[in-house]
């Protein structure tokens, strides 16, 4: 089966798939993004993504490409064309296409959205999670709006290949106060020496996570003590254990920071029971769905 | 006559010219790019431009797309088959089409490129040199890299679009220390009081302007007294005269910064002088070529 993307309107083929190079999120990373866990079919925590959509689109007074319930609608159909079970589903939406000028272009030219899914492995996710990740620091240095989710992600992708290069799966963001920030592409967590989790609150300096704000949720009914304020570096090495959260990884152990064994080396008890109710939790959402 | 655009190894009709929707370009701001002058049909200063895209391109770890001089032949190319006599021509190189995924791809990836180029108004240019612009300042928010001449424009998208709304043709960024760094795509001058020509030096914290160089090298030859150093925007706003520079507005006089008129409010000799041997200095390229 081939694989079927949404550009501007059109269910295409996905290696045909093509916006034009005046597209001003090719020349200028104007533009915002989502990507959804989808779990046995369904699309995770839609409402959310789509809220936080939204305030992107809002905070750079891009409109919305087409009614929120129709976004929803393609959302469900490229997922449904590509057949994902378990995967992902990414939806990019810029200031659309205009003869090059930083400016932004008269209120004539309408957004570009697009839309792609694929299918990713349960199996390969729980066997990472069951071994836990590295993560490796890099100094904070992106713009201070990355509370908005755009595609300007060059620092970003420098950080994490950075990381890759040193054997990690992660990097995690060091800001000029020694504190953690978030990682490339996830949020951060601990579990301190005294059992307490904590993660840093999304007022700003970080991104509003979904998949965050879902184990927050957990955390609450768990009843697991919780803290949510800035960790540093130094208290991240002593914890007893640490992981990330993302649409993409869900709740990932981290096992190391730099050439730091976080607590035994193995993942942690709080990741992993977070983990498995993050998983009941998108159990119960596909059943309603 | 239709616009031609050089796309990954074909000229194609520039409203065809498209590119796949997981270029990194698009997804990840993942490329460089460089905009020339073109000057009675040549190319203003290429070699420069040249010089500075296989910079970027370095420290970006990113392959040429094809060799310099086969590069140099697209450009001149482009600009040949849309008849540019005076315009500008564009050329974007990315890290290429790979499956969505912040690391870098494997290294059979091939980097995108992409090539336009368009006619503008020279009578026009020199209208709006003749008046001058105004400038509206806004605080540097940008990563420490913008040495390197990336796509990720979007925080010079909102300040210049800032700017627009303010009255202004360009944004002024002041960093935490109340100094002028750049504009939001040009290279910032003044003349001070003392009618000493001051910018910015291009080690840290700016882009190395082409055509802040080549007004250099025109500064040294009609011996006008200069320092290369940073200046406040306190300094600006006493300025005798004010001035931006940039292959798309070459030397473009300043005459007006927030709501502070600069000098007398008319575009000042040192900036106008520059303009005209500017102008002299492309002429003579343009006859060698």
């Amino acid at each position: 089966m081939s694989r079927v993307a949404y550009v501007n309107g059109q269910y295409v083929r996905h290696g045909d798939a093509a916006v034009h190079v005046e597209d001003r999120g090719y020349q200028f990373a104007d533009g915002v993004y989502e990507v959804c866990e989808v779990w046995k079919g369904n699309i995770v925590d839609m409402p959310r993504h789509l809220d936080r959509l939204g305030r992107s689109l809002g905070e750079l007074r891009i409109d919305w490409p087409m009614a929120r319930n129709a976004l929803e609608f393609v959302l469900t159909e490229v997922v449904r064309r590509n057949r994902v079970a378990n995967g992902m589903v990414y939806v990019q939406v810029t200031r659309g296409v205009a003869r090059r000028d930083h400016f932004f272009p008269s209120d004539d030219v309408a957004p570009s959205m697009v839309v792609t899914a694929r299918s990713t492995s349960p199996k390969a996710a729980e066997v990472q999670a069951a071994k836990g990740i590295s993560v490796v620091t890099y100094p904070e240095n992106r713009w201070p709006r990355v509370d908005i989710k755009t595609v300007a992600l060059l620092p970003n992708v420098l950080a994490k290949q950075n990381a890759k290069e040193k054997g990690g799966k992660e990097a995690w963001y060091i800001d000029v106060n020694g504190n953690v920030t978030e990682g490339g592409s996830t949020n951060a967590w601990i579990v301190t020496r005294d059992g307490v989790l904590v993660t840093r609150p999304a007022e700003n300096g970080i991104l509003r996570g979904i998949t965050r704000a879902a184990v927050l949720d957990l955390v609450a009914r768990e009843g697991i003590s919780f803290e949510e304020r800035a960790f540093s570096l130094d208290e991240a090495l002593l914890a007893r254990e640490a992981f990330v959260t993302a649409a993409s990884t869900l709740v990932m152990p981290v096992v190391k920071i730099d050439d730091t064994i976080v607590g035994n080396g193995h993942p942690g008890s709080v990741a992993t029971r977070l983990r498995e109710a993050f998983h009941t939790a998108t159990d119960l959402q596909a059943v309603v769905a």
